[in-house]
């Protein structure tokens, strides 16, 4: 039994649907990071349409805007998370703390 | 804030693909309270192809008998965990024990 692996997700969801995850929680960190939402998509290796989906579906189930497309300036404008973006990352940090090291150590103990 | 929900799952792998999760522990366990497959499927409100799909691809991923389907009987035979069914429900169990009362608590705390 030692080719067990275990897999665990954390999502929070509105009547609307999910709002964040794991995936949407690195979609606005890599946003934060870069500044921008194709940089951010390239570096998750998804499509820029994708990213800017997903940023979009949380935005309109939250009704909140959570990236600030700042137009304009030599490359082209910033994308820059708002508040509101980095209260709900901020609370879902929270939520997720210390949660895959748990399952990890009860999946050692029983699994192994 | 107060219409968020939190969802989670624990999940068990091989490399072959998902071999224990909440859906299929349910199908299991149904099919240990009916003695059927059939009945299991209609409780679950799924269609009984599905159910022996899940079923039969848990069993051909672990390369183990789970669900011993005795032919004949008044009833048109019976579905009969093996062992290693049971032995596998009680790790997933063991495994998951207390963790959605764990993320609802983080969640109460956190988002509330």
């Amino acid at each position: 039994m030692t080719m067990f692996k275990v897999k665990s997700k954390v999502w929070v969801e509105l009547d609307e649907g999910q709002v964040m995850g794991e995936g949407k929680y690195r979609i606005l960190e890599e946003v934060n990071r870069w500044g921008s939402i194709n940089k951010a998509a390239k570096n998750l290796g998804i499509s820029y349409r994708k990213a800017w989906s997903w940023i979009n579906s949380m935005e309109s189930r939250l009704n909140l805007k959570l990236v600030d497309r700042q137009k304009g300036g030599r490359n082209g404008g910033k994308a820059v998370l708002t508040k509101e973006a980095e209260e709900l990352m901020g609370r879902y940090k929270e939520l997720v703390m210390g949660f895959n090291e748990l399952i990890d150590k009860r999946f050692r103990k029983v699994f192994k």
